[in-house]
């Protein structure tokens, strides 16, 4: 790299859609993922080098076209992802982009080394954050209105020289083109005249509608005349209105062929758009074609898969009712509506779930009648559909179970074992509980910690076994009380994990005299099995979702009592 | 109730903004809640008649219009809530609504019962679900195109005459129009002449966009020809596609008046539109005034609270990310922007957060509310107003308490002994505790019921006291045996009551490792107050909620110490 003869001589300018010198050229249409660098701001997420080089294969899988990486310079975590991502990660179609900003106010450009910095990452896409509301210019930059042209100019002409292909984040380009609409058009010309191959208008503080969106668009294409067709437009906006898939479409339909978000809206405050649910709607309702997977898979039909293996990794548990990817994106609930949506699914859903890899769940609810009830039987692999009589009884004992408070849309393996037990006539006989008990008791005043132990007798394997477990708390100490008596006869439950536990307590109105609901999520980490259990004593509840927990998961892995 | 002699002949057509002659008419606009309606049907998600007999009023603070309140004589729980919310609530704005359906095929309206039982629910605004959609009206209903209108209208007919306002849900209508338009735009007809107030459109699938949306308004209305300007529209959407704010917002953008949602965005798949969103956007983006809340507070500026009191009796964690009202909505992660933030809020945040009843919250440097707390003294009778160390002592001390775990929101009887401790000096010494001790078992296998005691052993009025008590649970138990030890020495203690206990556990991720948070409300007969305890284990927590609550009952009476 040497410095050029004439860091500021006009450069030619590579246009959208052209073909361009460096890592090949924009696409028709870009789908740029900045879940590692904007999304990692959210609030309780820390994204480790690790983490990042573990998402960025799932983002290629999925097929967007860039994956921003981080700030190499600024931040030492992402100069170091880029050094280990140009050696580990064997992307096949996306490329990845290194975030900066503009020179600093007052510095040639080659002597800034936050951009030296950029170069430095060899990613082939860089990304300047510019301002374009002089607001900004003036009050957090504190520089002059010219001098923050010529930063932009600079900035992008020293990249683009240098083979890299330069997109220009228009930071707070909404507010500032709806205060200053001749200033921000400004900015966005010196970008596109230095050479930079999209400029992105960012709804920086997110408080757009989507008419706001379509106006300044419009305006903006207006306001660059001639320059217009020449001109390849993006769009990235931020949640804090609720809007930000809608205002991210509208920019598409007033000629945006770029869109930023992050999967699963990952971002500060809010979040960013939803970039899944965008590029679903896009693909889905507009039928347009903006998703690039590899050959050999990935894509659309793995949206769902792909979101939560994410939500792994960044370890923020998935939101049910996500657009298009949540666990309840296409879960019915109604009763009324079970018998048609048998006959004609497609009445009842926007699209077919399989589309993005999810799938239609029906819940059991109080509302349940005997076709939802087949329906989920259907689901869970049990064929009822001549069976009236078992039907009736299912149908029967949920109604009853409903009525005492038991509710079976969060609790798929106690509905499974009921259903197993009116089609088998009884429950699998895996142990014969004999007495259980509890003691929590702290001796001493506050600050003193508490300590609960469990005893259990059952009999198994014809054996009577006695066991003891402590724990946190009164079901942590039942649960290892319980799975300590197990384990002598059935090791495998030794995989089992308790990975979540929700108490209700039903009709408020009488105080700990009322019944409680407890709900259980064990995992053997690979398949995670709900349970639930009512009393009137959450500890009674809670035994009653521990023991059908430990013989779903039994049950499932085709272990037959001992 | 009579029946009317000519219950099919027409009507005189009430019209929008026309005075109607029961319960009033709409309003220029109308904000439309159906938390406890279309809300309830969420995965997971079981509304009591309490639970909804608590957020009613909460709702009416905010000032919707009109509080849909569920399905009289379809579900027995709602009709149970009507019959309840005609002597208990008292409402001081909002109106209440009961859902219902059209009438059945081939069926005179008066003679249908599920039409009866909306008359006998005695709420003033009946909401009629009515098929819009050929394709729903032959393959679900399946009865003919002619019938169905007959349907619209008679049952419309019926409950107007008997001095309902009524509103009539379109559902599927922008599928329905999309394939069908003459037959959606028939139904709109039919609902309007037989003197429905309002129709409002449903997109109950989910799936629009707002560009669908708008088109879809605007055609209907050039096809409603002069039918047009009588016609009031009203608009209900479900977030299918990641739109439903938008979508909500396009059809006001095209002349709806009348705007359904759900607090939370709570509902089946994907949620309903998440009204509180709707309702800021419309407020503080385009200056419209939708909300009339009571003369005495409530409205936008106490949205963010009464957002979290609902999802405390919802009992379904609050999104972090949830437009204007999260917790994570005005928080920013500083670096670049911090200080240009603190001397310029403005320029990074779409509104004033105070707006809505938030707080700006820096993560690095946190300044979370001292001005709240402030406040929040005042109001249970502190002037913190000179005392700078105080109030930065409480601040600290609440901060530290709700990164534990704690949250006050829902406790204010815990918060004002902190706050009077902080003041003080120290909290008031009632009794001292030297420990106690729960058991809970059960001497025999399934459906042999669990028995509870506990032991409490503590100091008071001179004394050492040793009590045992019993109860359903482990919690109810120990609450037995702290009053029996207490009430020797301080015998006020018998006229407190358990009314309401509350569990919810924290970080969910760990499973019973998890920290648990538990809410008491406890009542004399004429006072009620909550307190919180948080700890790794449910009866810690517990225990700590329960002393709270005593100690707070003792000294709101005015007792000293003994």
């Amino acid at each position: 790299m040497t410095e050029p003869t004439a860091p500021d001589a006009p450069a030619t300018l590579p246009r959208g859609g052209a073909a361009h010198p460096a890592a090949g050229g924009p696409a028709a249409f870009d789908v740029y993922d900045t879940t590692l660098r904007d999304g990692a701001q959210q609030e309780g997420m820390n994204l480790s080098v690790a983490d990042k080089l573990a998402i960025a294969p799932l983002l290629d899988e999925l097929g967007v076209g860039y994956i921003e990486g981080g700030w190499p310079g600024a931040i030492p975590k992402d100069t170091e992802f880029f050094a280990r991502a140009a050696k580990e990660l064997d992307l096949r179609h996306a490329v990845l982009a290194a975030f900066g900003a503009t020179r600093k106010p007052g510095v040639r450009a080659w002597d800034d080394p936050q951009l030296r910095a950029l170069l430095d990452s060899e990613a082939p896409v860089v990304t300047l954050v510019a301002k374009s509301d002089s607001r900004h210019v003036e009050r957090a930059l504190r520089t002059t209105r010219e001098e923050n042209l010529a930063m932009v100019a600079d900035s992008v002409r020293l990249l683009a020289g240098e083979g890299r292909r330069v997109v220009v984040d228009a930071e707070h380009f909404f507010d500032g083109f709806r205060f200053d609409p001749a200033y921000a058009r400004d900015v966005v010309l010196a970008a596109v005249e230095a050479g930079a191959e999209t400029v992105v208008l960012c709804d920086t503080n997110g408080g757009m509608l989507p008419s706001h969106v379509t106006e300044v668009v419009r305006d903006l294409r207006a306001a660059l005349g001639t320059a217009d067709p020449l001109t390849r437009l993006g769009v990235h906006a931020h949640n804090d209105s609720g809007c930000a898939v809608a205002n991210s479409l509208a920019a598409v339909e007033a000629g945006a062929v770029h869109v930023q978000g992050t999967v699963n809206g990952y971002g500060e405050r809010t979040g960013n758009a939803e970039l899944l649910s965008v590029v679903a709607n896009l693909e889905l309702k507009t039928g347009r074609s903006v998703l690039v997977p590899p050959a050999d898979g990935g894509g659309l039909a793995e949206m769902s898969r792909i979101a939560h293996q994410i939500s792994e990794i960044t370890n923020i548990a998935p939101f049910a009712r996500q657009p298009y990817v949540g666990v309840s994106a296409f879960a019915h609930k109604a009763g009324l509506h079970a018998s048609a949506i048998r006959v004609d699914p497609d009445l009842y859903q926007h699209i077919d779930p399989q589309q993005v890899g999810n799938d239609m769940r029906m819940l059991v609810s109080e509302m349940a009648g005997r076709a939802s009830i087949e329906l989920k039987g259907r689901e869970l692999g049990f064929d009822l559909a001549g069976q009236d009589e078992v039907l009736t009884r299912v149908t029967n004992r949920v109604k009853d179970a409903e009525a005492q408070g038991y509710t079976y849309d969060a609790a798929d393996a106690s509905f499974e074992l009921l259903l197993a037990e009116e089609v088998d006539g009884a429950r699998p006989a895996y142990f014969r509980v004999e007495s259980w008990r509890t003691i929590v008791e702290r001796a001493g005043s506050r600050g003193t910690p508490a300590t609960a132990e469990a005893t259990v007798k059952l009999h198994a394997g014809g054996e009577r076994i006695v066991a003891t477990g402590e724990g946190n708390g009164p079901v942590n100490a039942l649960d290892h009380a319980l799975r300590l008596a197990l384990q002598r006869v059935y090791p495998e439950l030794a995989a089992f994990e308790l990975i979540d536990f929700k108490v209700r307590i039903l009709d408020a109105m009488h105080g700990t005299d009322a019944v409680t609901r407890v709900l259980i999520e064990t995992s053997d980490g690979q398949t995670a099995w709900s349970t639930v259990g009512v009393g009137p004593n959450l500890i009674e509840a809670s035994w009653e979702a521990l023991t059908d927990s430990a013989i779903w998961g039994l049950r499932n892995r085709g272990i037959a009592p001992r």
